[in-house]
C-alpha cells in the first residue's frame, strides 16, 4: 500500500485492522510483570477477588496492542504513525485471557500545523473491539503527518 | 506502607516513584517489535533519518513504563491502581536510550461516586521526568479509590 500524505487523508475516513490479534493469559502475566505487577493482573485467586472479578490485562497492555493493530492497519500515513499525544482515552470493559482484539479508526479533524508548514494535524478516534464487538478501549489521538512535497508527487518527504 | 483509602487522600498531594528506571536499547527494541514496529523504532539508521533525528522509545513504551513507576511509588491505593481512562495525555520529546525515568504525580481532584456509595474518583496528573528533569510525558487520569468501609477502619474492602 501506498503511503498517504496529509493531503491524501479526509474527515470521515475509517481504518480497520488487517486481522485481529488474540491476547492470551501467558501475554497478560509477561506485560503485567514487566509493567503492571498489580496482582490482579498476575495472579487468578486475586484476579477473582478483585473489582475485576477475574484475570484482565493492563490497560496499558491493551494500549500496546492497540498500537501494533494500528501498525498492521490500512492506515499508512508517509513517515509513519507519529502520535503527539491524545485528548480522552478510556477501558470501558477489561481485556479478558482468549479476547481476539480489533480496531476501527475514523479521522475526526485535519487542520494544516501553524508553525510548520511541512505538517498538518490530524484527530483520530480508534477504538479497540473484542470478539463480542465490545468496546475494551476508546482513543482520540492527535497525530502528525506530513504534507505531500512540492514536486515530489508521491515521494517521502 | 498502609494501603489508602479515597478519606486519605486530599487535593494537592503528591507522591514520586521509588527510584528511577533505565531505559535501555534493548528494551525499545524489545518492546517496539512486539508492539510499535515502526522502522524509527526498530533501526538505528531508519531513526536518525526520520522526524526523531535518532532512536527512541515508543511512547506506548514510556506509558508502559510509567505505570511501572507508579506501582513502585507511594502511592497505595486500596486494592491498587485502577485507571479508568484519561483526559490528556501528551509526549512532549522522545526517550532516548539510556535515560533514566521517573514520576511525580498531585491529586487535582477528588469527588465521590455518585452511582457508586462504596467507591471515589479521583483525577491525577503525573508527570514523567527523564534524567536532566525533562518531561516525556503527562497524563491526567481519572483513578477509582475505594471508600473506607464503615466499622473496618483500615482493613482491606
Amino acid at each position: 500500500m501506498t503511503e498517504r500524505y496529509f493531503e491524501d487523508f479526509a474527515v470521515g475516513q475509517t481504518f480497520a485492522s488487517a486481522k485481529p490479534l488474540r491476547v492470551d493469559k501467558d501475554d497478560i502475566f509477561a506485560f503485567a510483570k514487566k509493567y503492571d505487577p498489580q496482582p490482579f493482573h498476575l495472579d487468578e485467586a486475586a484476579a477473582r477477588q478483585s473489582i475485576f472479578q477475574g484475570l484482565s490485562a493492563s490497560g496499558w497492555h491493551t494500549a500496546a496492542i492497540t498500537m501494533r493493530l494500528i501498525t498492521e492497519s490500512d492506515f499508512k500515513a508517509a513517515g509513519g504513525t507519529i502520535g503527539l499525544g491524545f485528548e480522552a482515552m478510556r477501558w470501558p470493559i477489561p481485556v479478558r485471557p482468549g479476547d481476539e482484539l480489533r480496531i476501527e479508526s475514523e479521522i475526526l479533524e485535519l487542520r494544516p500545523s501553524k508553525s510548520r508548514p511541512d505538517r498538518g494535524l490530524m484527530k483520530v478516534r480508534t477504538r479497540t473491539l473484542n470478539q463480542n464487538g465490545e468496546i475494551v478501549q476508546e482513543l482520540t489521538a492527535n497525530v502528525m503527518v506530513p504534507r505531500r512535497p512540492r514536486g515530489a508527487e508521491g515521494s517521502p518527504a
